[in-house]
């Protein structure tokens, strides 16, 4: 099924009739297909189930394309970006080509599909531009982090599962909570594997979210309980690149802190809170996309 | 009319809740809203037609913010431009925020005009890409310069019109073409002002385009009137900065060889051809609106 979802991406490419479009789309880095799993697990019966996942993906794939750019990342899941290769502006180009082919194949599918996929995308680059601007200081307040979450990564899963669950004519509300609360732990252990994880398996180098100015859960949790004068420390180093010595005692405190711990915690909840949620589907796929998502390492 | 629209595209961005981004957009250099006004004199007796105007110049503002960055330009109609006074990466996810907000508005409207319109975007950003490519080297083919530019410009004007037509139950395909003819002869238009017109009228520097790799109309004209030792002067001054004399040759041979009127009968013939097309539809609006355009100065 995901090898149709594969196919179909690069036909709509194709389709757009210009070699040197699919030539760059050949280059960007593929990933785990998240969305267009949940979407087929949930709705495979759904002949349309095909074409939403396909239309996600390339959304997904144009975000990050852009992301990159902002974010300056030269490396997307280790291998090199766009950007990398060909240069920002090639980057925006291809993102801006990969969403307009996206929103078109949306609009053949049915007016509330389209209307719940193009709202998230509406979220995820407000989403963009908030972790932006929260990366300017050492934010300390929780609430915005998880603003930020669901709206940069949340938002498009979350999307995606109620756009599935309508075209399977299943609980809409119930696949909504389930994809929300998938898309925040998946964030959140995204940001844990970037304190936790070396530089190899990262793909990009280890606590490079620190270095960026993003205050992620885990330093949230660790910021707490610090003394005044390791908060200090930790606050001077804020967007710095770090020595070794410093990021291994961010590391060690990472630990001391039991922030780590406390962050998985609370994906862990989400998880089970969005299992409670479709404990009555009866599917064993979305309880496993679940547990693999929080269990991960990279 | 045209203040219920632009009253509109703000209710639209206020509607995403995010003070940053109102304030943003409200940076953002207004222009003629020429889409907007062409939908209006089309479809005005329709509801849907303001709410399909503001979601095309949201678009429209989206593709130019990124035009902008990939251009390097610091300003947009004399105006600073968002990435001039807040740096390409802002620039690039407010051009997101618009497009995703124009998508999630069209997706509300019937699911042809919303085709119509993305299927535009879709060529709109790969002629980005093709002018880009286009200005590598010297351009001595017109045809690749019409592809370029009928992608770039053109089809969202022809969508515009398309679009309207079709909401207002009028001949879809006259005004397609009125409108592909129109956004054609607007681009032509626009690249002679980039010759004949100085900095000052402009909003950016003269002569800019050559200087950007752009090899226009009146060039692609010029140059095959040129001798061969001519052509190869003009060949070494491509793509660079140009001094008062190499400007002022530049432009006197423009003159000598006619290139100008040449581009000026062919637009004005695009004009012509547009307005026979629509000559049963009785709209003098439509008449005035494409012979303001090619007599325009800036």
């Amino acid at each position: 099924m995901l090898e149709k979802v594969e196919l179909l991406m690069k036909s709509h490419i194709e389709a757009i009739g210009d070699s040197h479009v699919l030539g760059l789309y050949e280059k960007v880095p593929k990933g785990k297909r998240l969305r267009a799993k949940l979407i087929l697990k949930i709705a495979s019966q759904n002949q349309q189930a095909i074409e939403l996942a396909a239309v996600v993906e390339l959304i997904h794939a144009a975000s990050l394309l852009h992301d990159d750019v902002i974010d300056d990342a030269l490396t997307r899941r280790g291998e090199d970006s766009i950007n990398a290769l060909f240069g920002n502006k090639t980057s925006i180009m291809l993102g801006d080509i990969l969403y307009a082919k996206g929103f078109f194949e949306l609009s053949k599918l049915p007016s509330q599909v389209a209307q719940i996929i193009s709202n998230a995308v509406v979220q995820l680059s407000t989403g963009e531009l908030l972790d932006v601007e929260l990366a300017h200081e050492f934010n300390t307040n929780a609430e915005l982090y998880f603003d930020m979450i669901y709206k940069k990564t949340a938002s498009l899963i979350e999307a995606s599962a109620t756009a599935a669950a309508y075209l399977a004519h299943k609980d809409v509300h119930k696949y909504a909570i389930y994809g929300k609360n998938l898309g925040l732990a998946f964030q959140i252990i995204d940001d844990i594997l970037d304190i936790t994880q070396n530089a190899q398996t990262l793909g990009k180098p280890a606590l490079n979210d620190f270095k960026e100015g993003k205050t992620t859960l885990p330093y949230l949790y660790m910021y707490e309980k610090l003394t005044q004068i390791e908060q200090e420390k930790l606050l001077a180093l804020f967007a710095k690149t770090l020595s070794e010595d410093e990021a291994s005692w961010i590391q060690a405190k990472m630990q001391d802190t039991q922030a780590i711990t406390q962050a998985i915690q609370h994906a862990k909840k989400l998880g089970e809170e969005a299992l409670q949620m479709i404990a009555d589907e009866g599917s064993t796929d979305l309880e496993n996309i679940m547990k693999a998502m929080i269990e991960r390492e990279f």
